[in-house]
């Protein structure tokens, strides 16, 4: 019980602290995160032998009684304000289960995918469904189109653990996008603390590109060759919610940060060997093009060495941090991408 | 507004002039058709912008509470006539979403499956679930098996996207098969406009083969080296809904249409080279038996070019319709099967 | 009519006799087993086309009523002694159905996984879930990592015709385990009675780590040179429900015999080479560590031609039951993983 006592306050002294504050000695910012996930990660093993509750559980599965296309919807009809899992409903009346996140920036987001690298060895193999299954091919050009279809994978529980795309990515119509970036294996009920970045935008920008991803990239195509570094897509400005540009820049390798700009998001990169990428998520590449190495997603082809779902993100040595390589912390994230 | 008053009426023309009627022009058929997918295609873009209509919502949601095997006994047991999503249950209770199709020839017709070709230039790589997703094997003689096992994967809205396999597939006790042609990633509500051939059949062949397919490959398992080419399954008449025996002879490659009578849907086939095809659909093989250039799905072993869910539809040039190659339109297109 | 009266009589005269009771001429226990499992194969060829029982089907899908995070809690809160599907709750409240077993010793087992060997071919190739999709890679310690991770997939009704993981793999607090080794694409409606093995443990083992395999795996990692044949986990002894520490011992190679002790379960074990593998079902190594053979599930890396959910159970000649090689019976069996 001490301990858990003891647990809660590391953690809450963490946060507190705001634990990414600019800090001249990176390693002392790189251990705290190490620290801070460490603790959120003991906090939770042994909670599996709690015992069932029956009001709780018949509360959260009342919730099939509520109709809404997405989280914003659910609160905004049914006035509900806690986090966790809810059902919706598609235009077309598909239903599925997905996290609400109802507390952020006045709440009503709803988490629509994942991108989990499940191996940074894996060059478009099994697993890379943001980019491609099928290896690194150029007669892929979109690789497995995962950002431009409307086939799902995996669910609201698994999506740190695995990739994760539920309807609502093609079917909500949506105004602004928040992003968390989880550490590997966090179960749900964790992943706000847990997170070692969180930021949305809020500029609405979402309505000039049809109301989602799924529209936006079919205006951007993720595909290979479709134009120079110059083609890329939009980029749109951050608010954040756990830690700030500094800790953002970071968390990508020394030689990356002096390409991009921290505190954007940006969609459809495209980097010096014409390879297309879906996301910088966090940053704007603003005067170099290996964008490889802190965006995510893509079409089917990349440099040999280069391809997957977090393309090169451990270019000169894994989780080192050194060179073109992101740190440990981002390359064992996982990307979850909310709309509202 | 004109612009889509202007669309609908360019559909409405294409779909009343029966657009695939027999022509000596083939090139003008093809592009006829191409206007018809882009107008269709071109409608949908904007939509995902509309407004959710709650009503409507509550209606599709209050759907789970019929319940039914089937979409036709959705249809006999409720009255229901709308096409769209339903609720069913197997017999042993597990509760799936699929879409019916509650018009054609008095509806009542369950959606099972997809085969979707997800990359013409794998051979029996990933996504290739109806043939072998383990390479070439000769010693993998049914492949991935998924014609006669109880696996399950993809999901309505995502059936022109992916593959798609319900347990309707092995649970339903059916008579008849409609199948669908649908150009790849439409959504679910323009299928039906969209599709570049619909037929079904109505001699209740089912009946005669255990009710559904999973009982008919037991029967004729789609396995490499069963037999010769002199073994293929059955084959049925079929009825069409939308184009005609000379508009399917064309989607395919012209050395095909020598070998194939349209007008038919085949189990079951298999070629020279001793590797099983499941179905030939819209045609009957007899003259000649390259059938890996008009049949899809199959066992786990072809001619080492030949392997995949739509095994050797590219074989002289990708979408050219030239040689043993099958039409753009064909090779894009995902067969959607019904069973009622 | 009589010819189904007789399949009953024959399928009942197995079952009464304990077919694999002990016996001298191991010969004629291997045609028993392949006489019943045919038994019950024949006997359900016809069912599909039985007419639905409408109110049997309202009543398995009134079943969505109960709410539980487990078949022990359906059982006690509701007193319900059904086998089949029901459906079950998360702590977060993700819903999700599987199949119950509530008769074995009391009931109330949640089955939540099933390993299944797709293609005894092939090396950590696609359906290897349960060690690596990726190839046999030294670098992948941990394959794909779903011993210990929220990843699920699969379906009940699927589980003996691919890999079966749901929500209960991470969210049940239990404290037995039950296996069922049942013959591959057998229907739910009769794993119990085609199964060729099935024990259980009652000594609450789970309790003392964590309450379920999520959790026990934890404090034992399937990973790849995670330490020597002396670091393997725990092993329990099992209660037969069906078969015998000798029809268990016979399922096995020759040579693996003089290895193991029959009449237990063994929690990651380690070969000779350092490869690790997550279960020994019915087994535990006492004099030699070619645990590839009679083991499954591991990690990323194993001997070059061993790696894959069955790692090394054809390693003579498939089926033949020779050398170091699983009978036909246990290489053809999914291995269903029951908690309660």
């Amino acid at each position: 019980m001490l301990y858990h006592i003891f647990l809660f306050l590391v953690v809450l002294v963490l946060v507190e602290r705001g634990s990414f504050a600019a800090s001249p000695l990176e390693i002392v910012s790189v251990n705290e995160q190490l620290a801070h996930t460490e603790a959120v990660r003991n906090d939770e093993t042994n909670q599996t032998l709690a015992r069932t509750n029956f009001e709780r559980l018949e509360r959260l599965s009342n919730r099939s009684r509520y109709v809404a296309r997405s989280c914003k919807e659910i609160r905004d009809r049914y006035n509900l304000r806690e986090d966790g899992l809810y059902y919706l409903t598609t235009a077309n009346g598909m239903v599925y289960q997905t996290f609400c996140d109802m507390t952020t920036a006045g709440g009503g987001w709803t988490l629509v995918a994942s991108v989990h690298e499940n191996s940074i060895y894996g060059r478009c193999t099994v697993g890379d469904r943001w980019s491609s299954q099928q290896g690194n091919n150029a007669a892929l050009l979109d690789g497995d189109g995962n950002w431009s279809n409307r086939n799902t994978f995996g669910t609201a529980e698994g999506a740190t653990s695995d990739d994760y795309k539920n309807p609502g990515y093609y079917d909500i119509a949506a105004e602004d996008m928040s992003v968390w970036h989880v550490p590997n294996n966090f179960p749900l009920e964790h992943w706000n603390l847990a997170a070692i970045l969180r930021y949305h935008t809020d500029n609405r920008f979402l309505r000039l590109y049809g109301g989602n991803l799924f529209q936006l990239f079919k205006q951007y195509p993720v595909r290979y060759n479709v134009g120079s570094y110059n083609n890329r897509g939009p980029a749109f400005p951050i608010v954040y919610d756990h830690g700030d540009r500094e800790s953002t820049r970071l968390l990508y390798g020394p030689n990356s940060r002096g390409e991009f700009q921290p505190g954007f998001i940006t969609f459809r990169a495209i980097n010096n060997e014409r390879a297309a990428m879906a996301i910088c998520s966090g940053v704007k590449p603003v005067s170099g093009w290996n964008t490889e190495h802190y965006c995510i997603g893509g079409g089917g082809y990349f440099h040999p060495d280069q391809c997957g779902d977090f393309p090169s993100f451990d270019w000169d040595r894994l989780g080192k941090g050194q060179g073109w390589s992101a740190s440990k912390e981002m390359t064992e994230a996982a990307v979850l991408l909310f709309y509202r």
